[in-house]
């Protein structure tokens, strides 16, 4: 059986986090979050951001980029993003949906974006036929997995809050870019200028867990109601909380990731060893793409699927996990130099 | 230590779903519900209700509301219900904002609704100055402790369908109605006419699984776009299915229920030999619902927290689960009694 | 030719109105209200309402509703207001999906509420499970003919912002209303604590003219995005703004709605009159609401039509306009007298 | 005074406009549309585009873009338009908050696009992490002043209905589209292939009356709720209909548009004389579009208003209207003669 490299998301829990999950299971408590756990958890993450935070956890990336939105936009407002970016291409409009609100895509650059191509679509500002331009959201790592330099994160949070704008981190993958940068969370989130954090955990060995984090207080006074609107609401929290806790203690976030981003690393250093394979960005964190022969995807997609993300190109992604082994990375090496053969 | 009457969420889950959660932690599999436990999972519900079924998994007994009005109404139409429906009044006007429609309010007997109060609001049917009504949801067993028979739900489905509207049941304490009838699901939901029904689990012994049952197969065209767009397209989705592979394998969801609507009926019962206590709905399913003296309330919320669900008359709610013993009941209830003794 | 009484906008338009149309129609100007008409309209608006105002032009009474609507509310917010209700029942859903709020109603009087029945619903306020109560609609003179005095409305207003709500007044017939209490528009409006008023034209004389005045000028930030984003910024706003500033000037508005409620009057004393006709409601402004035998019914309308408004009860609704004169009452008030014969 | 040439909205009502309104103004008449002269309007759109279509009239052109998007758009679909769109760019997010609908942006060639573009944006068909693709929006004239042949938007509608897509024209200018391409309206909208058209009046001459006319009639089911919605049933119709009567008698449409294309043709005759100017799109309808000098700019703005659609160009934009004249531009092209001798 061969490892897949289809997505982080295709991994199983973290073993300590099943055990926390069933250690969370004692007795009974309040529900929607007014249980100790939930309290304890919260605290974790103040322990990382600040007192002067606030925290909902919620349960899909989805639903944390939608809830970080919804408390940041009127429905008039937009958000400027990459074209690439998981709240345009990847959640079936529900932002639109849910915000009414209109997304506003740039070029990127492996996922990234600049202050320069967000100046120009800054028109229209104060002009009542247009949309006003009100986030940037970024993702960190980004969809193509790069990471953002703390600098980099800074230039664009002080663009943005110059010309009014707020700032949205989409940080789905945040550990693994942590890990990359070899920074704390804090670093290039809160003091880095970003008002409002999607935190991800279920791609790093989490089984259901994700939280908005609001470095901005200015938008956190009806933020319950829209936890609540969002269907985020979660009436046994304990589950979630103890998820976070256990994850946020002992350094389980990093160890997941930092195993995840070496995988990745091997794959690479592996894959740059093959003539007939291109890597077609820098691989910065747990992803890693690829141009390989229309059959030889073929060929090594029957004993290991993963996405193509490109048809015309024949461009592929690859990602590793908290549990990928080495052992997966040469074996699944192997394989693919076996379709190249012919 | 007091047991807690405050709510069925308020319980833990259940030892064999930890368990079943567990073993599901194996290896990798695809995401978002292309795995092997979640086609057991449906097909366990494909055995309940019939093989010509649509099934969607969601997080939240809101969200599994929502999921299903907004597969059945387009943006001008309306949903009937009883003023004290849970959609009414207890989902943040999530309802409304995902799907833009109204909610057309019905008077109330312990929750349940008539074909003869529907058809009073059947006005301006056509008429383009008035939102179209469109479905009618009900609740099994309602907000009120109370349960439909087979024949009232027979007579709302067949007046809606005459009328052309379709027929939804909010079916959050779904088992505790089943066992409370002496019933298979089947008999009073997709047999009795049923059009799409939210059954839930995560109140009976669940830790996070709710479903959305599609009986008129007129309605699934869409529902893959609509359940990612309402954010409840789970990337491992596994862990949901597992908990109901294993709450409807073994008759898990009967044994919860079973136990807590006995545990109600055991409250109910040494409650009715207080003198200065009233029952004021009939309880049939794992809710009682009573009026006592404001001091008594207090004194007893101290050591173990309750609602007040009418502040004015007095009214309280005390909901048993599956875990709640004997022992709970008659302790809470002499906690009761000495309270009255002022 | 029997006159119809089915409705106000079933009139013309007064030929003053059309005359400053013809006269506004002279050379070029700058679209979208930045034309010294406009100007000139806005400030006729503010020399009865003081300069503290702002005003926004709108096509339609549901879309000065929805603006004003959407101006105040945040979309886990509610509206309470009485079940009949223009915006609840005759504006197919477009409040709640615009705005995506909730609709809470309460039993009328006549078309009036007060403070008693708008307290019962301030329920769950900062609850993040219940929509959050903040605006409360009041439609003056109301959908059934009657009017508000200035201390009912003050006695609202004044209730309501001591419990954080705002309110807003449909003045679809605002002039009916402001001839029948002999009032200024600004004494049982701004003056009497009133936020936003939709201020209706169309049905008294106008052909395309409705208004949002805002009192609190704390909501006025973002209308102008509102007010395109209802599609009501129209582009050549000078034939609007004409026609107010006609209106406005030398009492047309008051003859107007004089000549209505006058007729109403009228033909209600004459009503009276006939044993077999009971009128029903308070007649105060231009509004006779009356229950008379079915077989009458069918036959006047075959001459003349108007709306039954309750089928069962066989009750229906006759409107008077600024073009009804003494001959249209007493022609018709013959027609059902021999409708009445047999 | 020297007219401007800012917008075709700056221009008066044509005066037979005016007259037909004033005839209108006979009696009392149904409202909401159902009267005689409503009737006869509609009979002439019929006229021109056969019996089986479907025609509502609409106050604004924004509402005519909303509407027709709303009666062909499920909230998970996306519409497909150039990046220079109307309803993309000018109408402060109206479609995205009315229908929650994606807009999928594409390149342009002067506010055209084409199959080939259109493909690109195929992607994630049938998958439900995506919106789906579900119209094509196209402008004619465009807002760039370019008009799209027969022939180019059969093959968009071709392209478009193969793959599953419906096809919707802003035809905001489309008179002036339709002299320009000495077709007749049927010819290059229902023959072509076109599902909906916004079908404008207020930009030629009329004051206000925009329609929406349905070819493709399994659109058609709501239309008339969807109307009310978008508050668009206008009470006194009859002012609207008299316009589009007499628009479409007597060929005055095609007078209108016929002058302002001439007018426009002139101007950029006159203005490639100049050396410093540049005419930088084909001048197809009535709009003129030109980079000059930025000091010419304000001296010649001092005194004729216009817009500069592009600031670090210099690029700015001329309309022309029906009742510009041939004076009017030897004024207009002598005035920026004269503010380029410096």
């Amino acid at each position: 059986m061969f490892k897949s490299f289809a997505s982080d998301n295709n991994a199983p829990v973290h073993p300590s986090i099943i055990k926390a999950i069933e250690e969370a299971n004692r007795g009974d408590c309040l529900g929607y979050g007014d249980d100790e756990l939930t309290k304890k958890a919260k605290e974790k993450f103040k322990e990382l951001f600040g007192q002067d935070i606030d925290v909902a956890f919620v349960l899909t990336g989805t639903a944390a980029n939608v809830l970080s939105l919804s408390s940041m936009l009127k429905p008039f407002e937009a958000v400027i993003t990459a074209k690439t970016a998981h709240i345009n291409i990847d959640e079936c409009g529900a932002p639109e949906r849910f915000t009414g609100c209109k997304i506003v895509t740039l070029p990127q650059k492996c996922g990234k974006i600049t202050p320069k191509s967000i100046e120009k679509v800054l028109v229209g500002v104060g002009d009542e036929h247009h949309v006003q331009p009100k986030v940037v959201s970024i993702t960190q790592a980004t969809e193509l997995g790069c990471v953002y330099t703390k600098e980099e994160i800074k230039e664009i949070t002080s663009f943005a809050h110059k010309n009014n704008l707020l700032v949205h981190m989409d940080g789905s993958r945040i550990s693994n870019a942590a890990v990359s940068l070899g920074l704390d969370f804090k670093e290039f989130t809160k003091d880095a200028g970003v008002d409002v954090l999607s935190f991800g955990g279920t791609k790093n060995g989490l089984m259901i867990a994700e939280a908005v984090i609001f470095f901005n207080k200015s938008l956190t006074k009806y933020v319950k109601f829209l936890h609540k609107q969002t269907m985020q609401l979660y009436s046994k929290m304990r589950y979630v909380s103890a998820q976070f806790l256990e994850y946020l203690s002992n350094d389980l976030w990093f160890q997941n990731a930092k195993n995840a981003n070496d995988m990745a690393e091997l794959l690479e250093r592996e894959i740059r060893k093959i003539d007939k394979i291109k890597i077609i960005y820098p691989v910065e964190a747990n992803e890693v793409f690829a141009v390989l022969p229309k059959e030889a995807v073929k060929k090594v997609q029957e004993k290991s699927f993963f996405y193509v993300v490109d048809e015309r190109k024949g461009a592929v992604r690859w990602v590793t996990s908290f549990n990928t082994t080495k052992k997966d990375i040469m074996d699944f090496v192997k394989l693919i130099k076996d379709s190249l053969k012919g």
